[in-house]
């Protein structure tokens, strides 16, 4: 049975490496497998459990509910996570019992134009994620360092061995979601 | 002279603990010490580089750069820090070289009503922030186990034992930001 | 088919609570599952990779080649993993193209006197293991605090809901074994 | 005063490039500056704290206590730091109360032959120094990539930029040193 993935990116600026990053790796996917990359972190408010789920966050939950595993492209901002990223799971891990991300299974993957490859950033979602007991995809592991020399400006990739890697990373996330598939 | 101390609560909620225990922190710390609560994390617009930082960012770093030290009182969501109090982060951070939060001593301080007592919170926000090369008070951790069961409705502590450990938190505090004050 | 797994418990004292934790796991397994717990960890050398492996190296590697799955006892000593059982991770994980750990489950239980149970350590631990490939089991999670509350001198248990989740715990790492078996 | 600084290599093999990178950091300490590297973490057995310290600890411990501050030089074996240098750190640390890691300044560098420079060690040894209570240098960080290439044959620093990075950090050691010495 087909794929279906939902991309999610942890940057909102325009010229994101990380929106690229992903794009590549959607055109990398073995044939069939659908995916598309959610837009709208930006919509949604700073979690507060005192508040209903608003609008935003009940599509970004149905968006999840419909896929049945998510790549999260991070960048990295203080050696961790994006702020709006971690809140946009604040937001969808809960509660606990009906999360549509309970035991969804992720794959990471990053891009950063330091040597690090976002190699922090991804040590702190894998933790994250425990909590949700999503499975995890562990290798191969995406760091791209250097990333602004392997994109050029309209986000293409120009680097071979950074697409040979995207189409190993792409063919195992697929195997690994339909391993782990809850849906 | 008088150190100058600005709380931050990573929790919006209104019935939140971290907010009780940062309250409670302020009243224990030595005469003299100034200490005020930063209320606003929910204003701040998801972090974007494209974009100059808003009136509620600049208002933060006003308070921040005003401030000898920090004392960040963190919930845990997720196994980490919420993702309001990490998009702060990301705002205050940047630009680096002009950052107010750039070598600022923090302490940290957490309660949850799990046995954990948000310690895997503060261990990624410890990591977050050798980034902006902040001094961190190691001893003694506040890490609170079972928290609504040390305050009451009212926020109010009910508990002498976690009073004590706060009052020499309250001194280490202070101690640790006379010495590493860059103000 | 019948699971056999490999219990490795962190610790070389004599009163374990970790050792004593993994023995009730291994009374708690399903019916038919076979399990043993290595013991030798003090045997092996300080790893150094200009040496071949010695024979406590040879015997582990073949312990863990014959397990379908691993169950890890770990006590936390610097926040972190005792030094003897990374010691022992860094001999098996080399070379890693014909390591016996890569690919392996692994569950990880731990038991401490303080409040975390151990928390930190079993954090490092799960982030070690990605290393090698191996699917960690996500939950439910075994932190037990105030542990030598919950056994006696004998290292029996006597906490019943302790008992309880250790019987999830050991359905769940069978479960996960099978799943994901490379034997 | 002059301040007097013990540098412990993670690694035992022969050509490491830990212990290459150590080196070059004594040299480019500032003047009057006492250095020298300990040898002997493969003299340690595994801790077992049934145990009183044997003869190796206590040389170690010594070293420790007659030292200002400590440079550690970590490799990165399973991501995290080598199960050796762990079990140096887990004899040391105890008791807490009297041991002489307790609130020593400590700073950190690693060389790896790839990308990542030792991060993810790095990381692990900060969190592990908080239960010591241990003063850590932040910044500059010295995450050395590629160091196989920077290094010749006998452990000479071939790359400028990084002999300019190991000044900064020698000079940054030992104002830290001084800024925390308990001695």
């Amino acid at each position: 049975m087909a794929v279906t993935l939902l991309g999610i990116c942890g940057s909102l600026r325009k010229a994101s490496l990380n929106r690229a990053l992903l794009r590549v790796v959607g055109e990398q996917l073995p044939a069939g497998t659908h995916f598309h990359i959610y837009e709208g972190l930006e919509l949604l408010p700073i979690f507060n459990s005192d508040h209903a789920d608003p609008a935003p966050v009940v599509a970004l939950k149905a968006a999840i509910a419909a896929a049945d595993g998510v790549i999260i492209g991070v960048p990295e901002y203080n050696y961790s996570i994006p702020g709006g990223l971690k809140n946009a799971l604040d937001w969808v891990s809960r509660p606990p019992a009906t999360s549509p991300i309970r035991g969804k299974p992720v794959a990471i993957c990053g891009a950063a134009s330091g040597m690090s490859g976002t190699i922090r950033a991804q040590t702190h979602l894998r933790q994250m994620l425990v909590y949700s007991d999503c499975p995890t995809l562990n290798q191969p592991e995406v760091c791209i360092p250097r990333a602004h020399e392997r994109f050029d400006a309209d986000g293409k990739l120009t680097d071979e061995s950074t697409r040979a890697l995207l189409q190993r990373f792409g063919a195992a996330v697929v195997a690994f979601v339909d391993k782990h598939r809850t849906t």
